[in-house]
């Protein structure tokens, strides 16, 4: 097989706030592995919190296709991300790239669907959140409008506007609410109070509410919260899962985070056995990373997959949400077709 | 202090179908404990399934006169409950009936609301759902009208007619729906099969899906359910937690399951270490017993204390839901006030 690689730049449709800053746009690569005449398509999205860059992912995308180069096929998905998995400990963008375009070109080389794999129905899967990031009340109020087809809103806290905000966006919609602080409240008692506050207000759960690092802050929370609280930046890969069990009631899982799809599923195994519950999660990424993290969605208990719907400049075709529905396609592999190259 | 009680019948404003039967009362017994001429209330309500009637209840309570006659005040609750519960291993509603009946006492020796005495803010209550019994699409739409100020509605499921059902309340509402089976689906795989079909319909938990005993089977089911599975007929009492935990994410605490405020607090305490959501829920219940139980209601995830919603002959005023919200006035004990006496 052979493996190459282009790096290329997501423009947001709106400045990106967040708790920590904003961005107008995300670095990605793409990766392509080819093998029989057939292209697997794989992408690593880089927001810069990630400590990964298209530098870094480049150079370790140049090594691992020595790697790939040694496979005929890419039937072994586990084996050879074992091995890339072994060449650096991070960069697991880069390696989720790799494990995306395995997956989609196994799919077509054997005509199935990824969800297939894991015995999964196309029916079962969630809807999607989307993101309504920090903004001017009046800015809100538009980009609700804009997404009214979609049945949950997912709304970045972690400023001191929070209240206001919600108020703003219960103006003018009743829908449920995910709520994400990105580690932005600063104590944990701050965080029960803002918790008590929103309960509310049709929230369904709160994601990092306190620093990656605070875990006795959390196990607190999470013993005291009425409303479910979930790990975001506290939990990348699977190894994360003992400490991260004991101190949120569900985690986030992104495969920009955890090198893919083959630990994502076991990720999400993990973390039913635990009875924590599963919001698969993403970066700003194009409808490629997005089209593999939609075949895992039938197991989550909710999905924030909305990365396609928040760029301006997306290169694949892929996963559609139906009023918000997920809804995967019957093409094998992640089911994405590529509209355009990347402009270099 | 001297205890009396009055046997006293509830009735249903509409005939209240579940999955096993159709009732159209429900017995209960007041209990009143007395002391330096202050009285406390307390109330035992006793649906079929949890089998007391009105004939143990009243010969239990004749024995524990006896205890509570030894007692010159209310005030060691946790000593004269173990008492209390060590009389019979069952009765667990007369014996709520003596638990609430001794907290609104020492509320109102110690110019309290009972709240209080577990450090709760009144404002942390969450809303109440209101139940919608299983009936016919025009009565189910007339219910769901006759409850629009409340924003989430419980669904009582088990019957032929699950979808039709939810597709009835889906054409006039889009509110949040709790679902209680009441151990009506017959199969994990049909269960399965029924929550995922659920899930697209704004659902925030099911109640009770398989009979209470199967332990197996709502493990099985637990693992691999997007929405929350809450344990009601398989949990009554704290010792019940130890295999429950195993097998639900949450449960629901009632205290005439559970006989009392007193081990309903320790439950919760218990629930919120092993990560299990609280629901506090009810029988049908005049505004007395809902009352003691709302006075615990800022520790739960959820609450459906619709009791006086769904009877026609409340002998209490306490509690209100304003707008749905549990709302806590600040008279001492459970903060009810008789209305007037039961005619016997």
């Amino acid at each position: 097989m052979t493996l190459r690689y282009t790096p290329y730049t997501l423009e947001f449709k709106y400045p990106f706030r967040i708790a920590i800053n904003t961005r107008i746009e995300t670095p990605i690569v793409i990766t392509e592995i080819e093998c029989d005449g057939l292209i697997g398509y794989g992408e690593a999205s880089m927001p810069p919190y990630l400590g990964e860059d298209q530098q870094t992912a480049s150079d370790f995308l140049e090594q691992a296709s020595k790697i790939i180069g040694e496979y005929k096929t890419p039937l072994d998905i586990e084996i050879i991300m074992a091995r890339i998995d072994a060449v650096r400990i991070k960069n697991t963008a880069a390696k989720a790239s790799i494990d995306i375009a395995l997956h989609d070109l196994k799919g077509k080389l054997e005509n199935k669907p990824c969800y297939s794999y894991w015995n999964l129905q196309k029916e079962n899967t969630p809807f999607t959140s989307v993101t309504i990031a920090i903004d001017k009340p009046e800015i809100i109020i538009k980009k609700i409008e804009e997404v009214v087809a979609f049945p949950i809103l997912k709304i970045k806290l972690g400023s001191e506007d929070d209240k206001k905000i919600i108020r703003t966006i219960r103006s003018c919609t009743d829908k449920p609410l995910s709520v994400d602080v990105n580690q932005g409240w600063k104590t944990k008692e701050q965080a029960l109070e803002m918790i008590y506050w929103l309960r509310d207000n049709n929230i369904l759960f709160v994601e990092q509410p306190l620093l990656k690092n605070d875990f006795s802050g959390s196990a607190w929370l999470a013993e005291r919260s009425p409303l479910p609280i979930i790990a975001d930046e506290s939990m990348q890969r699977l190894h994360d899962l003992e400490t991260v069990k004991n101190c949120f009631h569900g985690i986030n899982i992104k495969l920009m985070k955890c090198t893919g799809l083959t630990e994502a599923y076991k990720i999400i195994i993990a973390a039913r056995k635990n009875k924590l519950k599963v919001l698969l999660g993403c970066m700003s990424e194009t409808s490629c990373a997005i089209s593999a993290a939609a075949q895992l969605s039938p197991l989550a208990d909710w999905a924030d997959l909305d990365g396609p719907l928040l760029i301006k400049n997306d290169l694949f075709e892929g996963v559609k949400f139906v009023n918000g529905k997920i809804t995967l396609n019957d093409l094998p592999g992640i089911g994405v077709k590529k509209l355009r190259e990347e402009k270099k």
